[in-house]
């Protein structure tokens, strides 16, 4: 019952349970992260308009979703679904982990789950009974994502301020160690989400927007 | 406390309270539609790399976010935590309702709401208490959105049967007089999201992402 765009419902999602399949996943598209072997449900959820287009081409209706906003619109509804498939699994006792690995190998990840034309993935969620209780991770203070009336720029001192308690946590000073980096932010930078992966993953992503019929040229 | 990638936050939201800058969003963004003028408030949801790389700037670390895979990264979460704030929103008595129009008009909310660069909108959420009950819109039957292992491409019998009931509602019966159409289907496809629409507002939606910095070419 998640909003969704002109109650088009253009998302769709497909249940992973099979474990050889889970398997290939993990392999191929997920970077071997252990819960992705673990969990014994994944959910890929995907902007679709392969549903809603058949549906006008059966109604002699001329259906004209093969461009960008319609991609951009499918991804909204499958990503409000997924939020509320969380909330209601966790009400459940479940745990979840979304898998932005997605994102980087939607390629495979169509040819596994044989997506159609003007199908593709946005985001994966692995649900099972966890047995463990982590404690929540730490987010920045609210003033570092709400903003009133107008977005307030940010300038050194307010940076300064929204990240301090994060960049001094012992966490991060575990990581600094391990990583042998001088600060946090270089442990993205340099190590979790560089440039050269972004550039890389941009240019693959758009492609399997081509392939998929999304955008033209 | 909504999923978000690597715990960066790469996403804002604009809370408008100010009844001029509410009725000049309504005039000017979403093609004066009455809910946007009566809730006392709106949020404004954005892909935001901006503060995430002043971070990066203050801390000795080249930030490489100024590309495609970082716009869908941010825009996943700001979708992710505008649904927890709907979910929550729910909770307490209030209604929420999703503006798509601000996919259309992006330009002109970051002119208004003076975002910068690497700030893009994704969605608005217009908030208040309601004054009615309206009854739940209804959806397809579960089979249309989710497929078991495999994506199940659909017939033009299992089409059928998954739009019956929707086309068969005596609101469909008036909506088909009103607008003088033969199905359901061309409703949608030559009055509320025709292809020359779609197309149009793919091209302004693209030249915004260029505009702000995550598309380069």
């Amino acid at each position: 019952m998640a909003a969704n765009t002109g109650n088009m419902q253009v998302y769709s999602m497909i249940l992973t349970r099979n474990s050889e399949m889970r398997k290939k996943l993990w392999e191929e598209v997920h970077f071997k992260q252990n819960m992705v072997l673990q969990a014994p449900l994944h959910i890929t959820f995907c902007a679709d308009f392969n549903r809603f287009s058949k549906w006008c081409d059966y109604r002699n209706a001329k259906p004209g979703y093969d461009n960008f906003l319609s991609f951009v619109t499918g991804a909204i509804d499958a990503i409000l679904a997924s939020q509320n498939v969380v909330v209601e699994a966790e009400a459940l006792g479940l745990g979840t982990c979304y898998l932005g690995t997605i994102l980087y190998n939607a390629d495979k990840v169509i040819k596994l789950l044989k997506l159609p034309q003007l199908v593709v993935p946005v985001a994966t969620l692995v649900l099972g009974f966890p047995d463990e209780s982590p404690a929540l991770t730490g987010r920045l203070p609210l003033d570092a994502v709400v903003h009133d009336e107008y977005y307030s720029d940010f300038d050194r001192k307010e940076i300064d301020d929204l990240y301090k308690e994060l960049e001094s946590s012992k966490e991060t000073q575990n990581f600094l160690e391990i990583n042998q980096k001088e600060t946090l932010a270089q442990i993205f930078t340099e190590i979790r989400y560089p440039e050269s992966n972004n550039v890389l993953f941009s240019g693959k992503f758009l492609e399997v927007l081509r392939n998929q019929g999304f955008v033209k040229s």
